[in-house]
């Protein structure tokens, strides 16, 4: 257990505002990860109540310019200002005993405490935050002369649904801007498109990327693993491209910083944004990742698949493994979705099989009741239980490779329970591939635009997002700290307990 | 054009907190519409500079008593308390000049001119709005005995979906909180079930509701015009319902809020509490209704259908008319969303069909350059322009029949385009009835547990919705006094036309 | 009324075997619709008993070659016979009492009688039918080189799932075949790309076609509207067209047959193979067309929007209206699929609505016992006592302009049922829009292979089609000498009658 | 290899009538499997040529009665003789050369040769198939009194889309027979609820069915294992049973035909129908088997997932694991419609692994030329070469446990393919447990009807099933000596070959 929360959430914790963020990147060709140390602070504005997030600009090294939609007054609806504030906090709680007042924390969706952290590295919990971020949008002041602007779109990491739609926006929106049609390149296969010869960037026309938002994956492909950080700036530099867009999670966040910080270091003219991707809705201060409700859609069929699964059999139990290496809310959310889900495990919330308090002894009033049961378990959940043979690798961005969880749930199940039926669906590979709903189709759009205007004004190792219904831009460091929690003590989980009636299994 | 509104937007406007609303109920037998006058600032706890909102209780006759969650501490979630607050306002502007800033009222989705208004009559625009508002979930102190709670669930209006969603998760949390299944009644075919002798009250047990969410419609069934509202509080009162859900649109809210009064008039002990239903999202100062996101789904379908038959079609035109009497959220989310549209129509935004800067003018350069054409619009757009034959009637609720937009279009482009190949698509019906996506399932989910918190802790006169992504309780008046509007100046609508690059047709 | 069909049906009618039919082509430029005569003998090889098909080859202007499959024996699955034969005729009945047995006529969906027919046009309703048809597949000679061969593909007539299936297996198996890519040509817009000079011809390479299975509508754009025969034949002559796809309905296959007819007449040495395109199901002999499935799957969801509408309004009634000119295939069958319509209304079935038997009283029962009511009805229903205002007009290809029987239907039942609240869906061209099935996709597929094959063993004037569960091929003639319709007295509409309860309405 | 096949496929082989049919079920309490003896002969009525199936009936123990149906005439489309013929034979080689015409065996879909069956037992291929089938349908003679007849409906085996809709379909048209509601009882999961205490037989009331036709899974509950032929006729007799319904698998199915038979040896005079069940449409004769086309829609959906999954990735395999234990129907078909598989194993096609002509050979072509590759792979494929730790188990049925091709592809290719990023998709359980697509609510319906009008007719030990598009009746054993399989030399496989251009690996 970390120390005492202070008691007034309102009090921001004297810390120290030095912090290192490990960065899972080549850096320098040392090909060792590092530790970037930022101070947090130089995020800040003005430090203190009433602080807005500063957005770090190339504007110094670039020459401004009107918009070019200044003639038509960005069509009546208006330039935003880099000034206007959108509120990071919009809720005030009466007393410290009301529901998640607990911590600055969990408002963030951060645990409470250290052990639930990943690893227990995880010691800063309580983060200087601003009040304020930096509202997203067009400016009137651009930073870069459209027709000779050159262009570069990259997705990194896993599939996720909707890089489509963010590449065919972040295309069309720079095509808006007057940005030559051969001027937006993509680069083909992750960071590795920087230096792979077989695969070389491809102009991407209105016409290529006319349709690609009704289909899954990413046309430009993708791939995983660590990026030689001063070889893709040494192609920025070659290639002469002004904007770098990077669609990808945090590691894929952490690299554009890196490739932005680089690109200062060696005086390489080029703007970095990114659009952050997570699938897990992971990432910290955002209201929710692109490609997050599309999942959740999906996932909820696969739970009610085995709902019928279940039923369907004699002493049925239906097992649905998700996604959520570290965070449980694409299970948690499904399963609030589903409505039919008996029990719920995810790696933020410990669980233990036998005993009174056991799962096991809870599943066994469950199936004496209904005679069959449906558990959703994420695939980062129980990692702590699991006995493997041998060690336990490693990927090839060096996190380490999950035991199943799923295959081994099953198993304990059926010792435990001989006569069940029991059914294992892992649906994982087809969420990630389908084309996005409505809901996330527009905001992948609306993220693409934002980034793209960001880029045109200057801003550089910054990412988009929403917070509290408004777009905005954040310096990316703040966003990736730390991963985004299902917070155990607060109103998420409690929602799902209190929709499903299950106990802690403690 | 209405005043001009205050250049500074955070500086209140001074006007008269005595407002008029339109209530379309029967009131007292006269069995004709009435206005019910209420005082702005008695729904303020303390008017002016961090006002939060006044939801009305009937604790004083009620008595309290603890939550039977008290002894889980409500799953180790916690309590919320009636003072956190909620802010409704959480973006600040740096100027006047920044886009979205002009006025308060399209903060709130609302149309800056009176001219946008539908029929001019809504001369108020300004409100005086709180800054905060009540933090929906469960109380500590609850004042209602379950065991002997009386509950009646009304769905009412028009379909849409999630209210099977909504009924499924109102009586979930009613057994939650001890109520008997057979003191759950559910009243059928909208307020008729209250005095239609032919079709009784059900109970609603666990079983009933088990899988209705994964349907369309209302198991309830539900019927549209005008409630007799002495006769359904004389059936609460006999009855003896304590708590009475309505879920219903602004004329549903207006009807609960009539029987909430005429009980406080009458001294029926029964709190009532709406849960908003609008399947065009256009209530003010919630984020969203619920159904909206599964319509947007939908709605985008048929649009794509109709690109498909457009541009397989030799110089054709793809019509889709959408839902939106008053506003055009559905037509623009969703033309948002399919990426595909050149042309949309909506109430709030006029337009002329020729002459240079004409729709007509408009579209020849988008057939010329593509081919084909897709237009969407909405059931209220162009309303002014239609000519009809004879009167224009009035449907069962007593507001005008809409004058079919839709037909009239595709006569106007056959005559002006004649060798192009019209395609009509009127997707509506099949919309309404469809079951819910993930995301409002869970929204349907949130707000009837939030409802039966409300109840159970005494308020009554008060709806649900969600807030800057916060749950939260609001005086019935407060979201009902004019619809919601997509805002011609605003950000929303900015976005649409520099998405599909259309000028105003003006 | 037709003359009383012979009372064995095995028995073959002695009629005259001259036939005519009305092939809605422009034929010579004299712009004007005309019959063609066709001695229905000359499509036998050996008349009477154990007679086969003659489908017309160019094989006397054509040189002989190897198939470019000999050397594995194609795949090793082995080439197919020209003198395979395949059953049109499966059943045998005991006596002339067995349900189904009472003509030709119905085995091949004919209607008994004359006063069913569209107009009453159709006289020879006692075709003299072939025993054996020939069998699609590849075979060991061919009659073209591949190397040097020209193919044009034409989509004409209104779209259909399936269009896309279709050109893009006709691209994959011209170029398995040994096709250069550039020699596969698209014509853009139905005929009307053989003359409309902005609309060139497009080259059709397997990499335009890898996806487009997956979308609805036709890359190549159709058209409707009666073509020049000349001017087609004149391109076909100076492109050096060797192989002509059609892909197209009963006017399409029509104007494929002339198009055959010219060319053999100007001595143009192009094979003309048509893939029939029905969606509603309407062609003779063959088992299903391609698209008829996927229409009827989304048929299926209307119908069940409209149950969901009709149930939860107050004395709710659905009525869908489907496909279906002059038959009722769609709407029986997916009435039968959807399993909760009330009352069917197809072409083929006179009703009345008034009266002791008619449909209003049949109403009235329904909503007494159930309270609600769905109806289905086919586009081409009742025409004969819907009133209109002035004359009826004809469509771009000659047809009549079919009156709106379903707000005929909506306004009718208005009248009748005061109270009810009725809604009305038209998904027509939804339905039409959408990918197909996966069924129709292996269907589109197997045609395309069989219609290349076809063309390859220098067949002309031939169609493809599924019979009795084998690929085979067909003289064009044969199947469009009359549209294919639900027997009032055959299994089909009895299945759908006694499976919804429904009376004749007479 | 099995002796040589005759030259002439039409000459009929003289072979052994007398066959042993393994049947899966305990037989007289003695616990072990057994084998059924019976005359192929037997059931034929006109051995030879001309010969028609020998449907057994319960005639002779029951009285004959006019069907209720007699005074509409069922509807107007009569009834059904026993004496009408359906053809098993609907093509004519015309020589033993043409495509498909080796053996009656590959007509059938059986195997040609030995080496191909599962495990070599099925010596007896050449089976003495009779030339006509039974139709189905309603006779105007009926065996049982409507008012009196207690039926009972078991579901057994796997789920498998579909069994809702028969359900459903075999209440209705017994309730349309005029058996009361309360004498239609369901047996809950499967032949376990004729002796589970635990779980009573329910009535199967109008209302209970109504909509259980949209959900997937079976209302009744299943399961596997074997059951107690005497203990479930002891029950049959004692609750007086006079017709059983046995919707299930060729396991199913030879428990109701050994159902049948103790029934006769123990003159219990029930009536015993079975509804053929298998997702893989692995039955002899029948055209399709229900839900098998759902499950090919479904299987689809996986497989295009699996593309969007591999192209998307830097050197992506995607591996889609389908059902189909002995027969590769599903995993064909799903890949023939996706269209964009390159690689397909079924269990009846042997390959090879390494050497020029085997799998990772070709793949490395794939992916040289794509940069990745989709496998599709049915799970009873190559299960000769995966080694295992210890002794394959048998499941619940006796059958052997297969070993896990999918995880054994995925580990032989990332062997062979270091750098590839594997993908692996079982979308099996899913694929189960979805609702029907409309074609297969047709079918199932058509099966029920079908069902529910033989047992009224009086047979016993028949099954249903469509036979060249037409509904027949069929002695069970007929249908189940065998598994159907995909022919590696017929005209399935070999479309499949040339539609995906693979070789084979051998």
């Amino acid at each position: 257990m970390a120390e005492e929360p202070p008691s007034n959430p309102f009090d921001a914790p004297s810390l120290d505002t030095e912090r290192s963020l490990l960065i899972e990147v080549h850096d320098g060709g040392q090909n060792t990860h590092t530790h970037m140390k930022f101070r947090m602070e130089s995020m800040l504005e003005e430090p203190g109540d009433g602080s807005i997030i500063h957005c770090p600009t190339l504007r110094d090294e670039l020459t401004a310019r009107p918009s070019p939609f200044i003639k038509n007054n960005y069509f009546g609806g208006g330039f935003v200002s880099d000034q206007d504030r959108v509120c990071l906090q919009s809720i005030k709680f009466a007393t410290e005993r009301s529901a998640g007042s607990r911590s600055h924390n969990n408002l963030l969706g951060l645990p409470n405490a250290a052990q639930h952290a990943d690893g227990g590295v995880l010691e800063p919990h309580f983060l200087h935050l601003p009040d304020h971020a930096v509202r997203s949008g067009p400016r009137d002041t651009i930073y870069h002369s459209p027709k000779e602007t050159n262009i570069a779109i990259c997705t990194v990491g896993g599939i996720c649904p909707g890089l489509n739609d963010v590449v065919r926006s972040l295309v069309h929106k720079a095509l808006d801007y007057g940005v030559p049609e051969s001027n937006v390149l993509g680069i083909r296969f992750g960071f590795r498109g920087f230096y792979d010869r077989t695969h070389k960037p491809v102009p991407l026309t209105r016409r290529m990327v006319e349709e690609i938002h009704l289909e899954g994956g990413t046309i430009l492909g993708t791939s995983r693993g660590l990026p030689s950080v001063p070889e893709i700036v040494k192609r920025l530099d070659l290639w002469k491209i002004d904007i770098l867009f990077v669609v990808g999670g945090r590691g894929g966040n952490a690299a554009a910083q890196a490739i932005h910080r680089e690109c200062r270091a060696r005086q390489v003219p080029c703007c970095v944004v990114a659009v952050p991707k997570s699938i897990d809705n992971d990432l910290l201060l955002i209201d929710k990742t692109f490609g997050f409700e599309t999942a959740v859609e999906e996932a909820q069929k696969a739970i009610l698949a085995a709902k019928v699964e279940a039923s369907s059999a004699y002493r049925g139990i239906g097992i649905v493994k998700l996604m959520g290496r570290q965070s449980g809310f694409i299970t948690v959310q499904a399963s609030l979705a589903a409505g039919i889900v008996d029990v719920v495990l995810i790696p933020e919330v410990k669980f233990k099989l036998e005993g009174e308090n056991g799962l096991m002894a809870y599943m066994e009033t469950i199936m004496d009741k209904k005679g069959h049961c449906v558990l959703c378990v994420a695939e980062g959940a129980g990692q702590d239980m699991i006995e493997i043979n041998g060690e336990q690798g490693v990927d090839e961005t060096g996190r380490p490779i999950l035991k199943d969880v799923g295959h081994w749930l099953k198993r304990k199940l059926k010792a435990h329970f001989e006569d069940a039926d029991i059914k294992y669906i892992e649906p994982t590979t087809m969420i990630r591939s389908i084309p996005t709903t409505a809901g996330d189709r527009v905001y992948c759009k609306m993220l693409a635009h934002g980034a793209v205007h960001a880029a045109f004004a200057g801003y550089s190792g910054v990412t988009v997002g929403l917070v509290n219904t408004h777009y905005c831009y954040l310096p990316i460091p703040l966003i990736i700290q730390a991963p985004r929690k299902v917070d155990p003590d607060g109103e998420l989980w409690n929602r799902l307990r209190s929709s499903c009636g299950m106990p802690t299994f403690e």
